[in-house]
């Protein structure tokens, strides 16, 4: 049985997205070049970049090791902002290629503010700062604008992952004074996973051509100016092209709306049923909802029982695996999505001996989600 | 328009791979551990390897990279029997790394034969040997058992680009003494490009554990016993489940025969029309057909006409642009591509001037088609 999946990626996919990947056109062809072309016109805008795009056929973390080959040498200083799993992934690929990273560990369930963030800089110079927009593992969004804001004034690149917040929340490249944007297709962009896509500044492609740690698989180089080096991910960028087009048609803004109604609601219902949330609320993300696993109650059951109810979340990760569930509301979410999952959760709850009055609660919820349409 | 691929890949893929790629499964989920170790089961016998698969969500280029970053370490000596465009690849990738290679250059349109790589192995030990099974750039395939052969008795790891020829051509990993085999999802496999599956064998895992070159996501440890570090290519996956049932149903024997038989009777056509094939007729590749353009033709104009015919052919790659055209008759070709394609090649190559008998020609393809049924 197909489940809805309610996790912080890979995500629900629309129908429309499968049809057209399922279009078999080789990328040697001029037809296929013309779809290149117009999902890189599509996805400048998405990011809000003045530069063509960078298509990796590799998962998000193939996307994070590309900026880092290409944006460093060995002993370069970097500055990660290291907020949970996604944070610390990144500090680990730049150690092993012999940059020199200097991490600002976070706690987490925290973000980033701009004060701490000024400190840094002000003690070290650094040839680039990594923050990751929506972390994942802990349910935390940082400001990308305002810490771009800081970073511009002190010389530094700005590589952002926005593997989950493409598509979801606010975002523009140039106008947040990023330099390396990586998104992945799989969460906001509402296909299978597999894509990964760089965004990149004037001055990140600076970066580029002074880098001296050896690639080749994920040389941004080759890829320059749409060109393809190797074969791409021909299925998935039709899909990605359809992907867009549903974006676009919807209008980004109304999306970003979306995310915010779904997050609200959900975090809502989750308080009724006297759940508490895992991040510190200034911090807290619209893309999914982590909770703490009541006293008593195991996250694996809870995650077991939603899934008979062909709902699928996900547990925690690393520190937080068995202390936390999370639940996705990202991409390709309907109204009836969030009813049903907030249904499951409750009757599930109920299940395993967390009474809440899960009726009365999917009431409200449907009424909320009526009014603010 | 769908066209008919009959390239050296991507190639026709079945709408079954297809609608089974457009079941949403999330990997964090015991539905897909079950789908991805039957997948590896199947792997298994269709490399004829023992141990487990390395699935990587790349291209096959991704593939040899990993191959390379995983198996060597700075200074280590590699032979490359370069016949070709991937033969060159694996050196280029491999000198980036600092490896030591030496490369037997083959002239174009030949292979490799044991006597050859003999002398090589006396005059200089080697940590491994590369060669690639099917060369899509020449078309030419090597005996890949009997350089095999040779290899296993002067100590070296023998590596082998297997991309185009598993699932086409006789393939036995531990019985051809391959130490590491690298395929990919768009050619025999009959998948979309963007999953690189690579068979290691004991002493192969044995050099992973001893090299010291930098890696992160194509760290192939990390890849051990059937783990997902990174989010899994999970359509793609799916996907190549399918069409691994798809093989085992029609019985890979069978498919190796009728990829010789399309191979024979495409080739033969050709000759009736007149073209002379490019590859030495010693080392012939069965997977495709490669020829020379006649005299006074335009290569992209023969692949032009036969694309308005809804027929995707290929030009020649390097340093054979412009001079050769590639039939691809890989993976999913049924009789009637067959049929469609020479009787495209010949009515193509009348518009353009080149006369041939294409009615009689495709007429007696047509007989041995059902002929040799």
């Amino acid at each position: 049985m197909e489940k809805l999946l309610m996790t912080p990626g890979p995500t629900n996919i629309p129908n429309d997205v499968f049809n057209k990947m399922s279009l078999n056109i080789h990328h040697r062809t001029d037809e296929f070049d013309e779809i290149y072309k117009n999902v890189n016109i599509k996805l400048k805008r998405l990011f809000g970049c003045k530069n063509d795009l960078a298509l990796l056929l590799s998962s998000g973390t193939g996307g994070l090791e590309a900026s880092v080959v290409n944006l460093f040498s060995k002993g370069d200083k970097l500055l990660v902002l290291n907020c949970g799993v996604f944070g610390k992934r990144f500090a680990d690929i730049a150690r092993i290629y012999g940059v020199d990273v200097h991490e600002k560990i976070v706690e987490w369930g925290k973000g980033v503010i701009e004060d701490e963030l000024r400190q840094e800089l002000e003690k070290e110079k650094y040839k680039a700062v990594y923050a990751t927009y929506s972390e994942t593992s802990t349910g935390v969004k940082n400001d990308i604008k305002k810490l771009g804001q800081v970073v511009k004034n002190y010389d530094s690149l700005f590589i952002v992952d926005i593997v989950s917040a493409l598509g979801c929340v606010e975002f523009n490249a140039d106008e947040f004074s990023v330099d390396a944007a990586i998104a992945g297709s799989q969460k906001g962009l509402m296909c299978p996973p597999g894509l990964s896509i760089i965004s990149l500044s004037d001055s990140a492609w600076d970066a580029i051509y002074n880098s001296t740690i050896p690639k080749f698989y994920f040389d941004l180089k080759k890829y320059k100016d749409l060109n393809m080096p190797y074969t791409p991910g021909t299925s998935l960028i039709l899909g990605l092209d359809e992907s867009l087009n549903i974006i676009e048609h919807n209008g980004i803004d109304n999306i970003i709306k979306r995310h915010k109604r779904h997050s609200d609601i959900v975090k809502y219902g989750c308080k009724l049923m006297g759940l508490k949330e895992f991040p510190d609320s200034r911090f807290n993300s619209e893309i999914l909802t982590a909770l703490y696993v009541p006293e008593g109650l195991s996250a694996k059951e809870i995650i077991k029982e939603m899934s008979k109810q062909g709902i699928v979340i996900a547990g925690g990760q690393g520190k937080l695996k068995g202390k936390i569930i999370r639940i996705g509301h990202m991409g390709y979410v309907k109204d009836e999505y969030i009813i049903k999952t907030m249904k499951g959760l409750g009757t599930s709850l109920n299940t395993i001996g967390y009474k809440n009055d899960t009726d009365n609660i999917v009431k409200q919820i449907e009424n909320m989600l009526e009014a603010q349409k």
